[in-house]
């Protein structure tokens, strides 16, 4: 690299581990200039020598290189590992960027660190998106979903190579402005978090037909497959029938048999759950697939409270249309936790303040991301029919699909209790299903007990205001100010 | 007040609302000379007033009085809002205390908060004890369960004071040094964590003997009077039969009928859920007890599905020995919502250097804290037997509770799901001890799902290592570095 390009590259990425370099070699292939920069020169030269010719690349071994090869605005995404790694790229550019520039962070951050770093770069006259990738490295390098939050300003200079380079749905680009600055990253989060959800009801169902159903994994595979032609088409169904049938080469036996049952995690089903209940929304789909996988993973637990060796039930015999009972179930519950996925979406646009769509999110997850699904196109629709549906559950066709299942669903978590398969993503989708649709819930009681140890007041049915009794005096009512509850 | 009294007053109080004031008589009450400050002066003389006589109190309108009236080394109890509140209050206290002297936060603070404020009063020479409080108003008149951080130093000087006012179990005072720092309020965090799940395993079983049982509410008092003779008497069940049995004065009917069904809450609950899933622990049991609570304030979300009028499942015909089953169940999920608080406790000691004795804070919740209840003394055994026991699930007293109820426990979560009643505590406290009771879980499958669309490898049964397939590539396993999952 005797001479150095200046000011040719349409877009530059900063980060060649495998994630930035698929995304600099799908910007390549769609005809955008790219210029490449990796903190230490292998990686750069590596993706070069490898992928060079697929596309125009600008490669720098230099900050101030890969700086002066962008076009102005300047536009640069960093693709380096959340957190501090972030920080200091970004200070990096930030020191050499002109007012107007772009720096735009598609890695795993933190919605509330993107918030932070839009406002510090705002103040020094530059843009800053933060911007949700989906798809894994297959995704990065034949098109993503991509979430983009940041400024309007922003979002003009990017839509036109973001679109060349996410996932089409229909002809669609699966890519929308999604809100100010860290609304990309929280939607993002969200749909990780529903991934966690999606991911864990699949488990059960699975489960649930290896114990109950007595299939084997060839079998299991079979039905996933099934599965996958009808409602519950999806990249999460292929693949778990891809996994199911794959072999070990030394054993012959099912790989999945021999892989460890402890379910790790990258921490944003975490931060969901967190923000989730900070926000007031009931969380159960998706806290309960955080819970599992927690579970899964405590071996000394598992080990200690197995050693009682005081027997497991039985499974009860396998009921009739067990398969579609567990499909049923698999579905239902899967509305219960995609309608809490949005209510998280709406809450959180309403504390920081964001316009969200919620029918382009659903859009733009038709394609690119884990959760891809034939299913999110009636979310569209759904969003269509009433921008402010009160829940999923409440649309026609959703409110259709569960009642339609039902009473399978009901039947499959009967038999799991019965059985001693755990099914908590099933079993808390349904009684969340039971607390919306209970006229009365016990509650009330909670709010009585409340009123008697801490004298937090409650409501009345039968008149407005804040009451509390002398739970400790002569237990007449008293009308309060309160604290309300 | 003429006369200004210096140096005369062993604690001081600053806060006279209804918990600052309680706590000032019952330190007045046992021979504690207590100096009583509030921001404004009407409630300082209204204490004075109407409970002067009940003991030695020292009243100042004036901050620079109130701590020239405290004895050296000054203790100072804050009562006042958690948050900005208390902030400035220590401010003042700091101001005019000198090294050694203790400032003791007895509200609801946020244990990070504590930390914060625990390191920047060190570095000012200053003692500073973040204290839970339980009892609520009742509690801290008559003798609160108290939970103690700080220093050993100021933990010598607070211990005979805090002994003198705490409530007494089997004649030892609800009173021990937690932790060093933030583990007191900490601690407090996660017994108000575990009883959000107490009261909601509660409204569970009522609503079931209610909905499946019918049972009117006379009778439902009448069940709940009966179980506290038992294993289960405790203060909640106690005062459950209390406000069931409470009647409207105005129309005769049952209270709890008439109070709106939207349970409120202050923030605790929510604060344990997001430390705990941030520290790894499944807390199922608090977790949907503060999704439940969430739930039952959507009343938009909830009026939207019964909208829809597609009619409500029958509850299944009340099975023989009902009201056993459920106490059972209570009983069970009861176990497993403590021990997850209980694995709280020992991740958070972990995570942030506590030295916490488990059967030590058991001990002290058994009385005057609002999870008081006749169980903690097997908690207390279950540790002695072994302070390393993994889970309370594999103590041998609470594996014999979960094992005598365990068909109960099924029978009720069956019984429910087929009903539409909704029993998200009971089914995820059964979920959760099915994980731990499963030799083999759908970990497994999740794990080959993230190998597959991340790379995220997997270990194996079989060998040592972490592994991923190629399985975009030839589906060939390779040994990896990776990053452990």
């Amino acid at each position: 690299m005797s001479e150095k390009p200046v000011g040719v590259a349409d877009i530059g990425v900063v980060g060649m581990a495998v994630m930035g370099s698929n995304l600099a070699r799908n910007l390549a292939h769609h005809g955008n200039v790219t210029a490449v920069y990796n903190r230490t020169d292998a990686k750069t030269d590596e993706l070069i020598r490898d992928h060079g010719s697929e596309g125009e690349f600008v490669p720098s071994h230099d900050i101030d290189d890969f700086v002066a090869s962008l076009k102005k605005p300047r536009v640069a995404i960093i693709m380096v590992q959340a957190g501090k790694g972030t920080d200091a790229v970004i200070e990096q550019l930030a020191d050499r960027f002109e007012p107007g520039d772009i720096i735009v962070d598609g890695g795993n951050a933190n919605f509330l660190d993107t918030i932070r770093r839009e406002k510090d770069l705002r103040e020094r006259n530059l843009n800053f998106a933060g911007t949700g990738i989906s798809g894994g490295e297959e995704g990065a390098l034949n098109g993503p979903s991509i979430m983009p939050g940041g400024s309007d300003d922003a979002w003009k200079r990017l839509k036109p190579i973001l679109e060349s380079i996410a996932a089409e749905a229909e002809g669609e680009p699966c890519v929308t402005h999604i809100g100010h600055d860290g609304a990309g990253h929280f939607v993002k989060m969200v749909h990780n978090g529903i991934e966690y959800a999606d991911m864990q009801l699949i488990a059960e169902a699975y489960d649930l037909l290896r114990r109950v159903g007595g299939h084997d994994t060839a079998a299991l595979a079979d039905v996933f497959d099934e599965w996958n032609q009808g409602d519950l088409e999806s990249y999460l169904i292929e693949i778990t029938a891809e996994v199911l049938r794959q072999k070990d080469a030394e054993t012959g036996k099912p790989l999945v048999d021999l892989i460890t049952d402890q379910a790790g995690s990258k921490g944003t089903g975490v931060w969901t759950v967190q923000n989730a209940v900070g926000l007031g929304i009931p969380v159960s789909g998706i806290g309960e697939a955080v819970f599992a996988r927690a579970v899964s993973s405590k071996p000394k637990q598992r080990q200690a409270v197995q050693a009682l060796e005081k027997g497991r039930p039985e499974p009860v015999a396998k009921p009739d249309g067990f398969e579609d009972d567990v499909r049923a179930a698999l579905y239902a519950s899967k509305v219960v936790a995609y309608a809490q996925g949005f209510d998280i979406i709406i809450a959180g646009a309403e504390q920081y303040d964001w316009q969200i769509d919620k029918g382009a999110v659903a859009k733009i997850w038709r394609a690119g991301c884990i959760i891809r699904a034939r299913f999110l196109n009636r979310i569209v629709e759904a969003y269509e029919r009433d921008q402010e549906l009160p829940t999923l559950l409440a649309d026609e066709y959703f409110a259709k699909i569960v009642a339609d299942g039902e009473a399978a669903w009901r039947r499959v978590v009967s038999t799991a209790a019965l059985s001693g398969v755990p099914v908590p993503g099933f079993a808390s989708a349904l009684s969340y299903y039971d607390s919306l649709s209970s006229d009365r819930l016990p509650a009330a009681l909670i709010q009585g007990q409340r009123d008697f140890f801490g004298a937090h007041t409650y409501g009345r049915i039968d008149k407005p205001g804040v009451f509390h009794t002398l739970w400790s005096g002569d237990r007449s009512e008293v009308r309060t100010e309160g604290s309300g509850h």
